[in-house]
């Protein structure tokens, strides 16, 4: 084989100097701390030095304190059990898997991410969709769960094994209230899983306040921890089902395994993303607190694109999200005829800094200003009229 | 919530300046362009800058070179296609569950890693294992697939779905030949799935010449990459089946995924961890033509540990793999009266500079001597021979 030293030195391009605005890699930005963390902790089974022998899982780890960091991470977020998973859809799949039989629904909302979709699908689950109510605005009515439960009740004689609710979507940022879908699901004895992968590690999230059942959340996403990293965080009794210990036995062996959560395959993130996690803990902790001014900076964002000739915000208004979906006849107009065409806007964006807009795209694309400054909010919104106005889009 | 700063500075004890001799973690140390490739991609979903919008998959990025990186993996490995997982269990688990049909079976070697009972488990198959030939050196016969499959086929009425081999075992460091387990695996049908975690990144693995279908790796425990990231590689038509698209479409918006392979769920290893895999793949290319090397090394450890009074190595002989599984009645016998009881041998190894050994184990303990130098090897030698005059204990 030949032509492999390039892989020794993959890099990133657009680092420092850079405003970053991908819309999912905002609430992934790694603190100081997990920086550390993550060389300390960069060696394969590195977490492993002192697996204690009798339970040999990962959350019983004493040294470095994850038995520890999982309770406290369980108690951040209102639930009693916590889990750490390779990936937030791992922990749907998880969930799908244990609370659900082949043949059986689950209820998710239509905004929900396709992973939601894929993990349901893995765990052979039929998925029934709550409608949501179009644009420009894309909300979904609570009510609507109650709706579908019963459908999925007539249609296969029992209720769903479980619902779920994108607390904030990939789509359109749209914040939805959990706690009046919980109230239904639970009249109809039916679980309620909240994706939390937008939410819980940069917005204040308890599943107890919210009534929930399950959380679903993304390191790498919202926890400025290094992919690959989910949370699982379980409240009553329904966390001994999710996190059911093995129960096969070798035939000929009889080798058993009943330490081990068989849904979690045993241990899961046995390394450096989980370091990353447990020390951007102390700094996500205290970031949350800080939400309702990266909200500000969103709708002040938001109003600066309005400003721009044929530019609109898809998705609820006000926005109570830093993830923002952009519909911009303007810019689209202007790709027709540009000779880079949809690229321009990217290029144009890059020319004054900013990188993270999906390349090509210019009649729907999406931003996060989650942690920007105000003056790197300002300077984002600045090079949008600037643009704007050097191909001829007025700026009212 | 409180004391929560000890997380932000989470370590590791006896990094430098320490030989780690731990039986899971020498394939897994960084290499130097690993160790730089996991801060440059620290950042959640880092690898994501450039995600290509029409395919969407972590298989199609071009920037950095996964996309070619899959394609010379499984070349490396005499496969037709390669994709890197979450772990090497839930590559496994993806076989199982997308060769299976709940209720089916599989024909596993009853040295499996514990994960491989899970992941069978968890995809709702029966497990059937084929027998070995007990102590001292646990050896597995491959004329057993062949009682075995046909056992299967008289208790079900059909072949299992898919047999696995554990190339070499955690048990005992036993190096299994597939070329004669896969012959008899395809006289009846049978795809053969090669567990090479402890193979594949330290020694020559080559499944088209091995005749294996499919291979399971494990990026933190032989590739010199940070946990978690597990390898899938396969060879002809099964890879489509395993890697099949999703095909779940929602009932009310029509929403449907199919670019994203289902089992995978879409994405995996999104970032670092990926990054340090990437990086270290031109030095672990160089570094599995040392094995040879490698396995005198551990050859000549087990001479040296067998000159101990009361100690012997468990597993084949010789040794042709550097996972070391020592019985040592001496040493047992010693902790019987040590105030430190079984601890001992674990505290006068770090004392002489030596950690890695599981605290509390003297009867039986693991070691393994990849990757030391030949100085290393010898100064653990010398350790456990002065250890054990110590004690009383004669070195013949």
């Amino acid at each position: 084989m030949s032509g492999l030293e390039r892989y020794a030195g993959i890099s990133r391009p657009y680092k420092s100097g850079y405003i970053n605005v991908h819309p999912i890699q905002r609430g992934g930005i790694l603190s100081e701390a997990a920086r550390r963390a993550l060389l300390e902790f960069g060696d394969g089974y590195s977490i492993c030095d002192f697996c204690p022998p009798k339970e040999a899982r990962l959350d019983a780890i004493k040294k470095p304190p994850i038995a520890s960091f999982m309770a406290d991470l369980a108690k951040f977020l209102g639930m009693d059990v916590a889990r750490v998973t390779t990936r937030c859809r791992e922990s749907k799949f998880i969930v799908f898997r244990m609370l659900g039989r082949p043949g059986d629904t689950v209820v998710v909302d239509s905004l929900a991410h396709y992973s939601t979709y894929l993990a349901a699908e893995l765990a052979g689950l039929r998925v029934k969709e709550v409608p949501h109510e179009g644009p420009p605005e894309y909300r979904i009515n609570p009510e609507a769960y109650a709706e579908k439960i019963e459908e999925v009740k007539r249609e296969t004689g029992k209720p769903p094994a479980v619902a779920l609710l994108t607390h904030v979507d990939n789509l359109y940022g749209n914040l939805k209230d959990p706690k009046p879908v919980a109230k239904i699901c639970h009249e109809y004895g039916v679980p309620l899983l909240l994706n939390a992968a937008y939410t819980a590690g940069v917005m204040p999230v308890n599943g107890k306040d919210l009534e929930v059942d399950i959380i679903a959340g993304s390191g790498h996403k919202s926890w400025a921890a290094s992919a690959p990293t989910g949370i699982l965080a379980l409240r009553g009794p329904l966390a001994e089902k999710v996190l059911a210990r093995s129960k096969v036995q070798g035939d000929w062996s009889g080798r058993r395994f009943p330490n081990k959560e068989l849904a979690l395959l045993g241990c899961t993130v046995m390394g450096a993303p989980l370091a990353s996690l447990v020390a951007s803990f102390p700094y996500v902790v205290e970031r949350v607190q800080r939400w309702e001014e990266e909200v500000k900076k969103a709708q002040y964002m938001v109003e600066q694109l309005e400003r721009i000739e044929g530019t609109r915000l898809l998705g609820e208004k006000p926005k109570r999200h830093t993830l923002i979906h952009v519909e911009s006849e303007g810019f689209h107009r202007v790709s027709k005829t540009h000779k880079r065409r949809g690229f321009f806007l990217y290029e144009e964006l890059r020319e004054r800094g900013i990188v993270g807009v999906q390349p090509g795209l210019t009649k729907h694309f999406k931003l996060n200003v989650y942690g920007l400054t105000w003056d790197e909010v300002k300077k984002v919104a600045e090079a949008f009229h600037d643009i704007a106005r050097k191909y001829g889009l007025s700026v009212h």
